[in-house]
């Protein structure tokens, strides 16, 4: 049956789609490559390339490994078409970075700050660091294309706005967005462990795999979910927030009231928070001399010095931090027979503090789960710590400027959505 | 810019999915609705339904609502250009049935069976059953074009095998798809809390839902997950395995053994076998004098009896199915904060015995979630039973019928890939 018909935009758009996203995620490829990877004839794939080349968004580079005949050209994304400003905002401290559009950090810089001071103070301030890394920077090639920006709380996707979150007094639904509407380019905004999830999937240790857990253990726990490769944010939002699961101990005990009003939460047993408050019991009460002699010194604790601790080989702290690794083990122990993932990755500063949490948490995952579930699951430690909220923030914000909707709108209007003028806001 | 080229197969692919799952998904459409929907242009639709239409697929019918000038004609899928043969085969009782391209049942089947006996006495069963089915529905107008498989256990969905399943003695491993290779179609093989999954999306409450948990509460417990509208079968193709999570109790107890080996599994405590024995050891010490007399009467107890026994108001029973409320309610606790769901479906022998199960999986799941992820969460039972099994591996075979890349063989091939001949079978 004949099907040669004369093809309309809409049409069109999945082709373009496809050629983009392999080229953009691959860095770069030849014509052959494409028709090879894609399933596209020559006729579309040149069609294709040629659009984007003069979208600006590919560009011919030199000849590529030859195959026989004539070598093909290199097909480079031109990531430096456009950047990006992203902000990864904790809850002491803020990354605030440059970007290309694919996801390569340009300039970055960090600094401590409280995100309690509220979205007037942080927001202002994320502002000047913005002005700060594009001084950095110097002269770009590219506009600036979106925003991304990372929030220690739940976040309601859509709207870009914070929903209660436990840890951010006077940020409850502010407009987020509104505080960079003089950019004149998209904002996104999402919740800081979705994002670093984001920052794993594409540039960390979860590269290529298709259903990922990332667990953020710093002072609270959450983790950042992705099925089929894309992150699921779930039907209101807040998916991932396995810091309020409860998860109790063999042998009963004493309830532990968490900050979220529940009781027995894991972050009340396990996270950053907990660790600090147990470790100073200890020190108090004479169970811990190393911790005791820190206490003295610092006038409180957290969860590092406990790892710094327990390195040393004080017991109490090395309890401690076995104790949570359990607990952690036990919720994801769940997750893993709930949602069989092939990877879990651990981050954060609690993640950072040394290989005996990360032994014990997979120890009692590979303890209390199917073995078919278990059977080729990796759990391992972040790699990307610092950078993986910026490149996180960077990645949402390609994911959004490249999704197929959105490429309909640029071929209706012929021109890219982000149109902000970097040199504006020098 | 121009765009107008000519496209080749592989980029008409896209409109002829587009067109073909909308009309299936929506029974009957007009061209102008086609192109309303698909924002497909009117060349594109006519030529992709004129397709369409030459495959036997849709067919036009009796003209449609005009919306101003002259009416459209309806365009309706012809849900029997070809049938299906579908199996849901449970612990005790099997369900077998002939099933349109649409996933209607045309001719049902229920026996009570023993999944025990084996493979090769449960499948030559099976194999009566499908002949039996085809004689009850007469001559049929389309060739058989799949047959879909549910077994009780846990399923390589790739190869159609059921892995180490706990009550399936002797199918290890067994080669389910070669039973039925006389039908010379493809077999789709799956676990059968997904096939009730399926069927739930497709005729059952969880229809329009993105997100949704699927829990059936039988004589063990499983779970079909449900996420952006596409069954979630994980890395190994095990998710949803939460009947063998552990969720203790808030103020500890002794270990149970679960039949999978390990201690305190939610299945231990609420499955339709837990059920049983604990009401066999409630009659034996005398604690229900209601429990004790069925035991006499049936010489064993199982979940119905507990049920019975709690609607006429016997205090021990209604202890019982509290508990196990209560646990299940636990488990789904840490699911909703983890997955984010819109829906949780309760399925299953035991979810049929009463309101007091459901009402306290209800109040325990909004008690210990996130107040974000219960705000519109609903948790309601199953309207299915009974012809959910079989409805949902006719979903799941004219999901896979239907893929894209099926489609792309078909064009191929130049007719559909299901050519069995109904009638050599009969």
């Amino acid at each position: 049956m004949a099907r040669t018909v004369s093809a309309p935009a809409e049409e069109s758009l999945n082709g373009l789609v496809t050629v983009l996203d392999f080229v953009r995620t691959h860095g770069s490829s030849t014509r052959p490559r494409l028709m090879h990877a894609t399933g596209l004839t020559r006729a579309v794939v040149t069609q294709r390339v040629a659009e984007l080349v003069e979208y600006g968004l590919l560009a011919e580079g030199e000849l590529g490994p030859s195959t026989g005949g004539r070598a093909p050209r290199l097909l480079r994304f031109r990531a430096d078409a456009g950047h990006l400003l992203v902000a990864d905002l904790g809850a002491t401290s803020v990354d605030v970075a440059l970007a290309d559009l694919a996801g390569s950090i340009v300039a970055h810089v960090e600094e401590p700050y409280d995100i309690a001071a509220g979205p007037d103070v942080v927001l202002d301030h994320v502002n000047e660091l913005f002005q700060q890394c594009l001084g950095e920077a110097g002269p770009l090639s590219g506009q600036l294309w979106g925003i991304g920006i990372g929030l220690p709380g739940p976040v309601e996707f859509g709207s870009g706005r914070p929903i209660a979150p436990p840890i951010m007094p006077g940020w409850d639904r502010h407009p987020v967005r509104e505080r960079f509407a003089d950019y004149d380019v998209p904002v996104w905004v999402d919740n800081d462990v979705n994002v670093m999830a984001l920052g794993e999937l594409r540039a960390g240790i979860a590269r290529g795999h298709e259903n990922v857990v990332f667990v953020k253990i710093g002072t609270g726990i959450g983790s950042g979910i992705v099925v089929s490769g894309r992150l699921h944010r779930g039907a209101q939002g807040c998916a991932g927030d396995v810091g309020h699961i409860q998860v109790l101990d063999d042998h009963g005990e004493g309830d532990v009231v968490c900050r979220c009003g529940n009781v027995n939460c894991l972050e009340a047993f396990a996270g950053g928070a907990a660790l600090g408050r147990d470790a100073e019991n200890l020190a108090r009460r004479g169970r811990s001399q190393f911790l005791a002699a820190a206490l003295d010194e610092k006038g409180s604790l957290d969860a590092s010095d406990v790892a710094r601790a327990a390195a040393h080989g004080d017991a109490a702290s090395v309890e401690l931090i076995t104790n949570a690794g359990r607990r952690v083990g036990r919720m994801l122990a769940g997750v893993v027979n709930f949602f069989n993932p092939s990877l879990i990755v651990i981050g954060g500063g609690v993640a950072g503090a040394g290989d005996l949490l990360l032994a014990t948490i997979r120890e009692s995952v590979y303890r209390r789960s199917l073995p078919l579930a278990t059977r080729d699951l990796v759990v391992k430690r972040s790699t990307l710590e610092g950078l993986g909220g910026v490149i996180g923030a960077a990645t949402m914000v390609t994911d959004e400027l490249f999704a197929p909707q959105r490429l309909a709108q640029w071929l209706d209007a012929g021109t890219p959505v982000g149109r902000g003028e970097l040199a504006g806001h020098r």
